[in-house]
């Protein structure tokens, strides 16, 4: 009953579960601090209860699951993933790594085991930021360095932070209260999809993550001057869409030219925007990533000179602006090395990639070490409602994480 | 009282009484068939009437004023320019050329004046196409070119044309009624605003117009594959918007190569359009004018070239389609010679210049002999509420229009 594949099955019917948990009709959104976060909440809670645990709601709106020990006075093992979701999100994403950890709990739970430490599972409250513009605001109230000037942040109907809070019954001044003391927590683990293509292109259901690469988040405004398409000559010009071109095309140069650099533009806006109309001012977004810190901020270093000189050539303005910026969270070399010997031991050959995307993890490695297993998503595709990973891959995810719970033992 | 200075006063009064009428408080937006084209209509047949002229609308909706010659039979001359305006518009486009055309009419009228040959002013009803997306509705009309599936196109609210015009009390089964024979006009004259900074530049008030420039618009649409900035490496990446880049700026780089070939990407849309997310899906416009339709063919093959070579090489599908194509409208010899005379015996430099912008004359260009006199631009801003031209050399246009008319009487 308590069996790999049969604690697969139920993950799978849960995260159905929990997708029909939305604020829109049809699609899968769930954001922080909604009606919908507090019913995903209670879901998980009770789900939480059947596998043996006590459960309670913190001070940021995190669920957490405690599964005692039998040294119940020893540093936790915190296992867990995010609740929320983007907008029209995939199934999968957070949800997954929140309901492995609770099969792995019920499995011991059924045979009557306890690790020698207690086991904290957490449904992290907010990782994805889309409410107030800011990521991973579960997991930093978990390690204490949440800004307190977050609290002022508003959503897209003017609500702040602290106000949202407030209407979930929690209190902003007391978030505080959700902190961890690095001494009592002994390491993080968190499951999660890949979101990326790598584990399906090599035929492997399952990865050991290296490091959440870091991040640097850039805004171009670009200023020319707007003119008739038929009435100014080429060379009299100063159009700020092909200052912004160049730009397009020196992020992607640079980027594929460095060794785990990606650089991408996903927002591009023209105004005036007609058809007739030499387009006077463009903005658009860079989004670095890299494992190595040095590496990323020397990609951007070079991506913000060569907007600069392509808009000097051509007589154009071009304001950049660092508006995101995060280093990357290496994962601990033990981790790595139990995570590795669990997926060996569950016959797989094992992968060690880098996560180009961000985690709750990144967040929790200011707290303690902190270790990540990826499973393979189909086609890559993410934050999309294709996002799909097998039932196969998911009970997969829970043998591996079981063994890492022994591997952790020693 | 009938001084080109103090005709020239008035016209820039009926301007902004012009201007007054718009869709939208604030700003100016007049589209065909709207009420606020009545409204115009009627005031500026009661300033036809006023000149001396007898005043209709006709079928198409364009208003038309007609002044007796000394021998009324002969051809007549046809002068004019159009009286709707694009979204947020500038005051002086199309609106001068018809008030310049009833003053000349008034100041020959106040001097008890006929010339040998009838004039017929002309307020085009449509000559931007804002409305159906089509240019030239109003001329088009008056040379009985206009195609009878036009009538079934749609605006922004689903009402076709026919329904459009309709509702102005008007009847598309019979809008070829509007047309005149080409035995029955003798030439067509056009005073408008350059819209371009060549006049000022040169430090003139008004030119000689050579051609209106042909002109082809492209529709691109990009397809690649949509994917996270921070997972997919760059060389699995099918990124859209990096192969748009490369369209934009090889249209630049052709068009600024060649001579008197001009090209722009006004519009560019990427989706989803998220920072995270490389685009999957692009869409631009390219625009190309040139004064010889063999250098403009040339032109646009050559960045559809470049434009399909960007995709094959990055792996992403390019729809190219041709939505407009208009070929170059020469200036009659005779008509340029009437006004570089005329500009001359005003006291001013002769300038012959293209138009990179389209007008009714080319539209009539179809139906007789046309000649077309710039006013300098300020700034050479145009489609813009800063557009501008000067008391003064609205005065010299008044001028120029009525020493063109004494030239056409050899």
């Amino acid at each position: 009953m308590n069996s790999p594949e049969a604690l697969a099955r139920q993950v799978m019917g849960r995260i159905d579960a929990l997708a029909a948990i939305s604020e829109t009709p049809g699609i899968l959104t769930r954001r922080y601090l909604t009606d919908e976060h507090r019913r995903a909440n209670a879901l998980v809670a009770d789900w939480m209860s059947v596998a043996g645990m006590t459960s309670r709601q913190d001070a940021a709106g995190n669920v957490i699951g405690r599964y005692q020990g039998a040294d119940d006075a020893r540093p936790v093992l915190m296992i867990g993933s995010h609740l929320d979701t983007v907008v029209n999100a995939g199934k999968f994403d957070g949800m997954l790594g929140v309901l492995c950890a609770i099969a792995c709990v019920q499995a011991l739970h059924g045979a009557g085991r306890r690790m020698s430490y207690p086991i904290v599972v957490v449904g992290f409250a907010d990782e994805e930021g889309v409410r107030f513009g800011t990521t991973y605001l579960g997991s930093r109230a978990i390690t204490g360095r949440l800004d307190p000037a977050t609290l002022d942040r508003t959503d897209s109907d003017g609500m702040s932070f602290r106000q949202a809070l407030e209407e979930f019954d929690l209190d902003g001044d007391r978030i505080c209260q959700a902190a961890y003391g690095r001494q009592d927590v002994k390491a993080f683990l968190e499951l999660h999809i890949e979101q990326g293509p790598v584990l399906e292109n090599l035929n492997r259901p399952a990865g050991i993550v290296t490091a959440i690469n870091g991040q640097t988040r850039l805004s171009v405004v670009i200023t020319g001057e707007a003119g008739h398409a038929g009435t100014v000559p080429m060379g009299l010009r100063r159009d700020a869409l092909t200052a912004a071109a160049e730009g397009v095309l020196a992020v992607e140069a640079i980027c594929a030219g460095m060794e785990d650099v990606v650089g991408t533009v996903g927002i591009l806006r023209t105004a005036p925007g007609a058809i007739n109309v030499i387009p006077g001012d463009v903005s658009f977004t860079v989004d670095v990533r890299a494992r190595e810190d040095g590496a990323r901020r020397d990609a951007v270093a070079r991506v913000i000179r060569a907007i600069r000189a392509a808009a000097e050539n051509r007589r154009v303005d071009a304001r950049v602006t660092v508006f995101h910026e995060a280093t990357a969270a290496p994962c601990a070399p033990a981790m790595m090395d139990a995570i590795e010997r669990a997926i060996v031991a569950t016959g797989i050959e094992p992968t060690r990639l880098p996560s180009g995307a961000g985690h709750d993890a990144a967040a929790m490695a200011e707290l303690c070490d902190v270790g990540m297993i990826f499973l393979r998503s189909e086609g890559g595709i993410s934050h999309n409602p294709a996002e799909r990973t097998t039932l196969d891959d998911v009970t997969a995810g829970i043998k591996i994480m079981l063994a890492v719970l022994e591997e952790l033992e020693g």
